[in-house]
């Protein structure tokens, strides 16, 4: 049995990027699981840009974590002791269970994960959180149709690389923005995107008339920003716009820059929506069995990046996502 | 017979405000209708912001207007010659004839209006595009429940105060943003509004908080900048915002602002939509009889903002749009 337990709590309010300051760093002695609960060891960690949202006081889609409290992270465990009748040691299950090494469950919330389906990261990523977001902003939200141009930024993250490719399954034909040629290289060559852009070598807007030269019908915003702006130039009538991030203004101390675009809105009878992948809580088994397929037919390739060094290694993995390191999902080894 | 034609014509494409310079006043002999013509004397203009965006060069929902062209404009004229056996000596017509005292038509999207329904300026407001732009916007993209709160900015204007008043008529709680007192005392007092701000009064996001304290279901904007970047930070979920103008932006010469509070959109699940009038053409004549029967039973009030002094106030009258001189639908009488 442990009999400690590590954690990284949120001791202040970040401005901009998260400086190691506001983070604490706890110990504290480990419980054993009453009637009707289980203890689980926490192997791996999703790391999203959504934390950093999550990091900041006032009102959004789920509230701030609190000062002093442990930090929300999604996570996969697995049970050492339980006392619930639902859960027996050696069962890996996913949670929420925040950034430490042991967590306390009554099981609500918490399902199992099997790892002979997939690997236990790629339920934090293809068949987690991020693959969610994918499979409902892409089929719910925008409806693409098949011969239709969708667009992705990020689209080398966890989400983006999903969205491109169930867009392919589809049948249309996709373009991805990323930063970088070996993000670029991987989406053309291993994930069949049919272009892709990458941001960081610039003009932008001219590269995307060549890449969706009919214009643009679906758009999935993971960034924001100036992306987002010169997007908006190119949309085609009746263009539905996916506001599903906008991991390029998370950090900024100015106010966010507003798409000075969006006019393109009306000129071509868009629609720039917004959407929050918790609402389809109730539907993320059926999603998930459907990719799982995908998966285990190869027509879907999920992808981790998985940083070693524990619970301590945290702070400075965050940092990874917002500088744009990682290639596929970024998850955190625990255990 | 006339023998002569006044006209306007788009001499130079403005930057910012359309000063005297961008416009050349032309006179023109006046031919006779060939067969299947007729001859209409313009009686009314319409004016609209829409016209700022008609006179910039680019891509936009309609071509622009081009340099040396009569400048496009909504029009209500009386036929006064005819060989067309679908039009009359006397018929009253309405049909986008450009700003001009007299114009040839071969009868193609002409529409008749008549005098005793309903006056000829409220065929160009309430009965014409604006009116129409209310109507759809309204009820087929932002479809409104009863008891929701609907926002609307130009509240006072032409599109504005239709919004309003058929939002109430659906069983909504209205509120309506619009520059000065006098125009806030009109929509309270004569239109039933259910709170109005004054947005020169200063203070937006705290009187909005005080309007519309459940938040805000619907925001029909026609004015764009700060006054939607104010509302979106009190929308509520599955919020819908309708983008049909941005008046405040259209004479701009610095790059439009964007709305920076645009991620209360993802927050909220809320959509922003762009809308142009004309896709709804073939159905509106079953909504100006819907509309006729309302402004007869009074649950709908017309009010036109009429300028006298013909074609030549065209320039100057265009620019009480802008400066936000009108209380209701603007127009220029011409014969």
């Amino acid at each position: 049995m442990p009999t400690e337990n590590h954690q990284i709590r949120l001791a202040a309010r970040p401005r901009g990027l998260p400086t190691p300051e506001v983070w604490e760093h706890t110990t504290e002695e480990l419980g054993d699981p009453g009637p009707g609960q289980f203890l689980a060891k926490v192997e791996y960690l999703s790391l999203d840009p959504a934390m950093r949202g999550w990091m900041n006081e006032g009102r959004s889609y789920i509230p701030p974590v609190g000062l002093g409290e442990v930090m929300r992270a999604g996570a996969v465990a697995e049970v050492v002791v339980s006392q619930h009748e639902g859960f027996a040691a050696g069962d890996h299950v996913s949670f929420a269970f925040g950034v430490q090494e042991y967590a306390l469950s009554d099981g609500k919330g918490v399902i199992k994960v099997d790892p002979g389906v997939a690997s236990l990261p790629t339920y934090l990523g293809t068949l987690g959180a991020a693959g969610m977001t994918a499979y409902f902003g892409l089929l719910e939200e925008a409806r693409p149709v098949a011969g239709e141009t969708v667009v992705v930024s990020g689209a080398a993250g966890a989400v983006g690389s999903v969205v491109g490719q169930i867009a392919k399954l589809k049948g249309c034909r996709v373009v991805g923005i990323a930063g970088g040629a070996d993000k670029c290289a991987w989406l053309d060559e291993e994930l069949g995107f049919d272009a892709t852009i990458d941001y960081k070598a610039g003009d932008l807007k001219a590269r995307l008339r060549e890449a969706a030269p009919k214009g643009v019908d679906v758009y999935f915003d993971n960034v924001g920003g100036q992306i987002l702006d010169d997007v908006l130039t190119q949309i085609r009538r009746g263009a539905r716009i996916i506001i599903c991030g906008a991991i390029s203004q998370y950090n900024a101390t100015e106010p966010v820059k507003g798409p000075s675009n969006y006019l393109s809105l009306l000129v071509n009878r868009a629609t720039m929506k917004g959407m929050v992948v918790f609402d389809y809580a109730d539907r993320y088994a059926e999603a998930a069995q459907e990719m799982a397929g995908w998966l285990a037919d190869g027509s879907l390739v999920a992808r981790e990046h998985v940083v070693e060094g524990g619970i301590a290694a945290f702070p400075d993995a965050l940092l990874k996502l917002f500088a744009g390191e990682n290639t596929g999902k970024l998850v955190l080894k625990v255990a």
